[in-house]
């Protein structure tokens, strides 16, 4: 069985070069929700799938599902991620993933499965067009809101207009689900966002859980004033006081770790070089896998925030609070996915996830495990982004063994355990 | 002589209430350069000078002076100030001090002196209408550029149409000019827009002179990135770059005797709340009365920006720079002042001014002093700027003093000595 993982990781490559001349825009890559480069994207995908004895199929939601069916079992392995993009994208985020999925399906297809194969490419993970992520990923997993059907576009389209002009029945979106029982894993194969496997110098991680998120919105408020006139002694310098707290937000998120502590965002009023600013909105987005770790965090950047203002006469305050809890990968399938790099001959790296994807919400119902890809200069969300064609070929061949190992473990004389 | 400053005092006070009524805006003050409500304040302003034996004229600039003629000496003392506001202004800058001026006519209306006494009321002095200071004055001083005369307000109007609609001949306002030996002093009595003379608990200030000012755009660059999967280490932040200089803007403020230093302006790029941000651009005002001590800061504050970007790996910039000199008031006519106050059983503080003043361009070509009144609470360019009756009659009280010792130099028997 001399599997060619380096001819399909090219295949893959030039796939990835190939789906992303199918954007909304000419020179860069921009591919939302059910615009009509996806339509492209899902021609082309169609024929690899059957290329590989994948049999494929759009769902209401906008899925591209290729099922390789087995006359054994009536349960699947979903492999796969998704084939939207943000803005201005690179090549690789989600349709990677997708891409690893068939090329899986092409090495693996003379072996029989004891289960269905299902390659998905996700309609919808970025959040884009619609302002709200997971879209296609909710619709499997049964957690599709039905008002977010009304949901606009910055053209006014719908959502069921965005389906229903794709060729699709939004009021059947319903029949997207999977259920429970259906589902042995969901597995996400996704280019990591982040510099951790670079560093670590090795080619593929295990993620063992996607970071909880906190989002506020705070204010300093001081005394504006005219900045010629007002002595330093006696000032009450709202963007001194938002200074100093940007200051301790990094300190902490240096001092513990795994944190993520930022503020990406600041605006001062009135904003003017010869006034004291009075007022200074900052946002705080602070990420931990350890919900417990999170939420202590945030509880001291408050405490800092009050005392920094008192000290300065100022009022500080919390506008918005928006928190979403720590989602753990399923600890067999991970643990099956560990297995199987060791025997690539190959070192997982163990590592969270501090973005979302699409294996949050697919947590939420089926056993999920992600493995991440090395991503060379870790510049994500931008037309610098690369991935390694050896990662690649690694990746194929840790997953041809992992899918062998579940087969194993649903093999007619074994008892099923998922 | 027995002066009745109390009574010339509480005019003063109500006729500041009466030309706040004189606005733009129905329930603010707000009185641009030339607007129709400042024709509204040259006709009760001339109703008060003929009352007082001053004989009003409006110069092509739209300063209106009254004269009380000398037969003696055809030279000049210049007492006034701005009659123009900032939008949303108090009752009190600049005004005040046209109206104490009215009244020191009032009040020595039997008494002869040997030069001229001109009460003026520049026109504009707050640099609103046309994003450009000091236009009244700068005639007056000789200093107004003809270039001026095409600057536009935000309705497209020039500085040439505002003068020509108010009935001026913006061609001949080069009259406007007083020549450097018909001057014999400029004398501006203002509200100090700080918080000094309340804090020492004195009525009147002498400015010694008024600070030089560096003002700078600045830029710190580092590197933007995911705030999920960025490790804190590895972050070239750029606005916790200029944070840690914000904070250190201020630290040395604070340990620099009379520096102010403020950061009143931040933008950061992209400002998104999940994005580190990777540009920062801010601005940096500085002001000190002794020019080397701001120019030490600025180098100072300069190396501080490298040393901070090194550190993080970023990028410091210095995108503009403008600067101006500090300003002397004219020591003799300072010291008449002083003396003139202390001949009123009064204290005076001797301290600069942090903000600009007509007094700044007048400097520039005539003996220039100002005297400063107590500011109660220090809130500056504010609906809630306070003025006390007690402290304008001291004022009156003093100004008198110092016109009747200045007409004591300018005896017929005495040598002038300017």
């Amino acid at each position: 069985m001399p599997l060619n993982a380096s001819k399909l990781a090219d295949a893959v490559m030039a796939r990835c070069d190939e789906l992303a001349a199918c954007s909304e825009d000419e020179h860069r890559v921009t591919r939302r929700f059910l615009t009509p480069p996806m339509r492209e994207v899902h021609d082309r995908l169609s024929g690899w799938m059957k290329a590989a004895n994948l049999e494929p199929r759009v769902d209401n939601a906008g899925n591209l599902i290729g099922r390789r069916a087995s006359t054994h079992l009536d349960r699947t392995l979903l492999l796969g991620s998704h084939l939207d993009s943000v803005p201005n994208a690179g090549r690789y985020d989600g349709v990677l993933g997708v891409l690893i999925g068939v090329a899986i399906a092409e090495a693996i297809i003379d072996e029989s499965l004891p289960f269905h194969l299902d390659i998905i490419g996700f309609s919808e993970e970025e959040g884009e067009r619609f302002s709200m992520p997971y879209l296609g990923s909710s619709a499997v997993a049964g957690r599709f809101d039905q008002n977010w059907l009304a949901r606009t576009d910055r053209d006014g389209n719908t959502v069921s207009d965005a389906i229903r002009q794709f060729g699709l029945r939004p009021e059947d979106i319903g029949d997207a689900e999977f259920s429970t029982d259906h589902v042995i894993a969901y597995v996400e194969p996704h280019l990591e966002q982040g510099p951790m496997l670079e560093q670590a110098g090795l080619p593929l991680g295990v993620v063992t859980g996607i970071a909880g998120q906190s989002r506020l919105r705070l204010e300093f408020a001081g005394t504006a004033g005219h900045a010629g006139t007002t002595p330093m002694l006696g000032r009450s310098d709202a963007l001194l006081m938002a200074s100093e707290f940007i200051v301790e937000v990094s300190s902490l998120g240096r001092q513990t770790t795994g944190l993520r502590a930022t503020v990406g965002r600041v605006a001062a009023a009135p904003n003017a070089p010869n006034v004291i600013p009075g007022r200074v909105e900052l946002s705080l987005d602070v990420r931990h896998v350890d919900d417990l770790v999170r939420e202590r965090a945030i509880n001291d950047l408050l405490a800092t925030g009050n005392r920094i203002a008192k000290a300065a006469e100022g009022i500080f305050s919390v506008l918005e609070t928006n928190a979403n809890a720590a989602v753990s990968m399923d600890a067999d399938v991970s643990k099956l996915l560990i297995a199987s790099i060791h025997e690539c001959e190959q070192r997982p790296l163990e590592l969270f996830s501090g973005a979302g994807h699409d294996a949050v919400v697919m947590a939420e119902r089926f056993p999920t495990a992600m493995l991440f890809l090395r991503h060379p200069g870790g510049v994500s969300h931008h037309p610098d982004e690369r991935a390694e064609r050896d990662d690649v070929a690694v990746a194929i061949e840790v997953l041809c063994q992992f899918v062998r190992n579940l087969a194993k473990q649903h093999q007619p004389n074994q008892v099923s355990s998922s």
